[in-house]
């Protein structure tokens, strides 16, 4: 009953038409949005309920106005905007084991599904992340291992996993970024996947949640030696 | 740069405030908020500022204004409202699939981090089941098992994956419940906790996700049966 009434509201249409747009990609991330007149009429309400169906967008993260310059896409999920907020309230720590659940399940799925385009946009990407590791590039490199693990949740063929995982992995980037930062150096990056990207070819559902764990365990112990 | 100009808004200010507000328990779900002149003086913002902060809420999910009555707390989370809506978008078995692999780690955590009074509870939960199972209380049994399966979690000690656990088990509580209903009185109900909370009291990581594997593969079965 409640559901019904506020789903019916004029504004809520103009939001769920919004957040559609947004999320086929005719209104990227960082792209400016159309001018309220072209929009008024294109989305055939007033300007009263334009206005606040973006304040509302606005509020949740998804839009955002510059004063004197217009109205700009920020994100394209409130469920990103939702799990970046949470991953604020959260240790490092725990953020990562909800990653590593995600991932692991979906090394065990990818392993039985993967089709064979899977595969060569998966070795792809661990060719990339070998050739950055050597020449020590290690911006690039940070971009082709999130590619790559990417690539490997979405073998899965759950779009709800890979969104999910997808916005946390995005939340913790940055710390992520700084332990790979600091173990550049020190070990050979370019052999981490070898486990976990062969065992998904040789679909061993086993081996490659076995390898997501390692992987891990890697991290959760840089944390609790202060490392990240 | 984008995130402090919003963050700073009087308007976001408000919607921080009242959604912890909402978190902290002091407006509970269901509960009629507080009128708007007392508002307006407790967080010490215009009315405009605070009506444009409740309308925000309202089209998050989390507030419902009923026209000539009041705005009434509907929800305790963003994070829920959006996980729900992308439940609505997604496929039961893809859901599942999410759950599972959260269900399954946290089994694992809460099999080495349990404390004596998880224990207890988690036991009480299960008497309760066995109890109401055995009464063949089909519709209090569901509740306990639920409250059961989010006691396990909870001793994984990790708040993050307890609540995307909580918020996803809820929007599919519904499926599960048609499930629950179907297999009540094809077998026996009260054996299916047995290993896992077992597991757990044995702090064997292994044996409890291996129990929850069992769980979740029947509830698959079942949906490509068509019976969910």
């Amino acid at each position: 009953m409640l559901k019904k009434t506020t789903r019916h509201s004029l504004v809520d249409q103009v939001i769920i038409q919004i957040e559609a747009l947004i999320e086929r990609g005719q209104w990227p991330v960082g792209s400016k949005i159309p001018p309220e007149p072209e929009l008024v009429a294109e989305l055939n309400v007033s300007r009263n309920t334009l206005r606040e169906g973006i304040k509302a967008l606005c509020h949740a993260g998804v839009l955002c106005t510059k004063q004197g310059d217009g109205t700009y896409v920020r994100s394209n999920s409130t469920l990103g905007v939702a799990i970046q907020r949470r991953v604020l309230k959260s240790s490092l720590l725990d953020t990562l084991e909800v990653r590593y659940a995600l991932e692991r399940e979906a090394a065990r799925l990818s392993a039985d599904r993967r089709t064979e385009e899977d595969v060569q946009r998966i070795q792809g990407y661990q060719q990339e992340c070998n050739a950055l590791a050597e020449e020590g590039d290690m911006h690039r490199y940070v971009a082709a291992d999130m590619k790559l693990h990417l690539a490997i949740v979405e073998a899965s063929g759950n779009p709800m996993l890979m969104e999910l995982y997808g916005h946390i992995t995005e939340a913790i980037q940055e710390s992520i970024s700084m332990h790979l930062d600091k173990t550049f150096g020190r070990g050979l990056p370019e052999n981490k996947h070898v486990l976990l990207v062969e065992a998904i070819i040789g679909k061993d559902a086993e081996a490659a949640a076995q390898a997501v764990r390692q992987h891990i365990d890697e991290l959760k112990k840089a944390i609790e030696m202060g490392e990240i």
